[in-house]
């Protein structure tokens, strides 16, 4: 139950990967027969990827996973500071706000592969950042508090669509709203806006054109598809701008060059046609199977359960539970190493090597720290069953008992 | 026949993406067994691909594939002079020769993703670059003239191992050599050595400590692997600078985070696996086909073929044949597109968009124009028959009969 970490790959889309694998292993570039079915494969699956997320294909960037395109969008939002303020500088100035550094704004509980990105471009003196700090008592990034925050030099705003240890659904519509409004009295340096839709795709509804953003990141593995990733960008180099980071052999129209991993994309695109035919059956199944738990949780841990992720006002990802077994030696990290059956995390999997430290995440969302000391993240995923619940469930009763019994 | 452009997956590689596919999807950060699987998977890979170039498992650094690996390095060459060359200003100045821009040398004839980057480093005013123009005699650069570009602030040698048009082998061995001398004088700026060792592994062998190299890059899909790459690094980090072009989650020991693609790392390792194994006997084949095909092609075409890559002195790749059937309707792309039966290309697959122009590769190793617009780039593999190429050079026959009664 550890569905946010990674997900399988659904049988229709392993089968897409191997068939691509076998049969489609030309190169995309090459002007004969086996180039011509490679590059057929990727048209097609950058037409289902644009359209579970409401988009074009030619705004589908394909990149090597939601890393590479959370990097993406802030390497060019720094590009095009740069870029507008040279010409500024030397036309009305300041009257733009392109003096100084490029200024990026997003929130205190994104995913490494932005908060690292931010920070880095923050110490070598190449951006300001403003890491806006999530409501302690909604869990949930407060849209004034955003807009607060912008400057005459912020040039983005990236902030997730959902949290990937609390679940929290993020108001990004209406950043992008109020923020639209804020770029039509800007001239030159208007706001980009980037949400990284890395744990809400194939679970709620996404649509870019709703949401209003100019970016969004894309990563296959959280829905059933390969590692593999693309970024959504609403008219790249021209409506909306995008600077490569790697230079090469111009694929992706440069913007992303390197051959095409033309298996992996196939995957891609099956997983995403399969999200735009099912999203609402998937997110009901989870949604039902995590009442469930919560259900059984509560009528065996009773007043001794606490979750974590129950935030008055804030919508939640339907596969996602965030909850503390209470005891001084219920610390997350012991209890999933002493349950015999259940997988889940304490947080996020690229924080796993940190070890015994409660999640930053839970402690800036207004969890006591004794309480998230004990975090246990359960996310559940499309086949999860009842049986499993129940399996996992009587698992956590005997471990605690263990636990409590051996103190 | 275009086997430089892209291979297929050995059957045994395919194997081992699928297994991984199937039953390692768990995110190898994870602490539970499902992440433990995956992570042994990728250690054992690792393992695999450090063996087949004679290097240490932690030297190996996996990407996304070439294009990443070339550009990682050149990244890191103009962040590795930034931060000696600050240093050396405060101290001992000039005398490091850590004055103006990092300046890199390569070749005119190198792939695009060192080409296009180095391009794009000068253009942005970040780097100075020297295109050491090969031999138009021999169509290999001259070790001479490689160290005789050097400058006080040059940082990084970058030259290819093999063509992946001429199939030429570069003096990598010699450069590296004559520029560790050179190093031996410098006290603060060494010049860092990379080879791109795309089209050399698997036809030739391959020793990072041989070659005395730095850095080299690993492209799996031209070795029989997936679209997946690696960058060997001596001692990154320690012995070798490395700085990051992404940031994120801490994967590859944050030299290049983002969860790993195990199945195409499986795949990787098992493809190195059989390099190691069985490289000679890969090599034998090639080369005796390749020597079957130019015999059959002379005994049909006799005075109107022209081998573009036989070059007094060069050692060739033993897959890699560059021919031009002499003939003013006889243009490579005309040909090709004529052919029923041989699918080839004309140059490297990423510039097959530009169409009919000669390619700049053969013109700069000194291939007259009117020869090089002819030129076919026919790259046997490790399966390729003499059926098959009696059935080609039939091909190549009809085809020129035809292209010339339509004239």
């Amino acid at each position: 139950m550890d569905y946010n970490a990674t997900t399988p790959l659904e049988p229709e889309v392993l089968q897409a990967v191997s068939t691509a694998l076998q049969d489609a292993w030309g190169n995309p570039s090459s002007n004969h027969i086996a180039g011509a079915t490679a590059k057929a494969i990727i048209y097609q699956s950058r037409q289902s990827v644009a359209r579970m997320v409401g988009g074009k294909a030619e705004d589908i960037i394909f990149t090597s996973g939601g890393t590479e395109a959370n990097n993406l969008v802030l390497h060019t939002a720094v590009e095009y500071f740069q870029k507008n303020c040279g010409a500024a500088e030397q036309g009305e100035g300041l009257q733009n706000g392109c003096r100084g550094l490029p200024h990026i704004i997003t929130s205190n509980i994104e995913h490494d592969s932005i908060q690292q990105v931010a920070s880095h471009l923050q110490k070598e003196g190449k951006a300001e950042v403003t890491f806006v700090p999530v409501s302690r008592v909604s869990g949930c990034i407060e849209v004034e508090d955003v807009i607060a925050a912008v400057r005459p030099n912020t040039c983005l705003i990236s902030v997730m669509l959902a949290n990937n240890e609390t679940g929290v659904i993020m108001p990004l519509q209406e950043i992008c709203q109020r923020v639209k409004f804020l770029n039509k009295q800007r001239e030159r340096l208007r706001i980009l806006l980037h949400t990284d839709a890395a744990q809400a795709l194939g679970k709620i509804p996404v649509d870019v054109q709703e949401l209003g953003v100019d970016y969004l990141t894309i990563v296959g593995h959280k829905f059933y598809a390969p590692r593999i990733g693309a970024l959504f960008v609403n008219g790249p180099g021209s409506r909306t701008p995008l600077y490569p980071m790697l230079f090469g052999g111009g694929q992706e129209r440069n913007f992303r060059p390197g051959t095409e991993n033309t298996p992996m994309i196939a995957g891609l695109g099956k997983a995403s046609e399969l999200v735009t035919l099912n999203l609402s059956e998937y997110s009901s199944h989870m949604q039902s199977i995590k009442l469930y738990l919560e259900e059984q949780m509560e009528s065996v841990f009773r007043d001794k359960i606490r979750f974590n992720n129950r935030f008055p006002g804030s919508d939640i990802l339907p596969n996602t539970i965030n909850m503390s077994i209470l005891g001084p030696t219920l610390q997350g990290w012991r209890v999933l190493s002493t349950c015999r059956r259940l997988l889940a995390s304490v947080g996020a999997a690229c924080h796993s090597a940190s070890g015994n430290r409660p999640s930053h995440i839970l402690l800036s969302c207004g969890v006591p720290t004794e309480v998230a000391a004990n975090a246990l993240r359960v996310s559940v995923g499309r086949g999860t069953t009842k049986a499993e619940v129940d399996a996992v469930v009587e698992d956590l009763r005997e471990t605690v008992q263990l636990l409590e019994e051996m103190n």
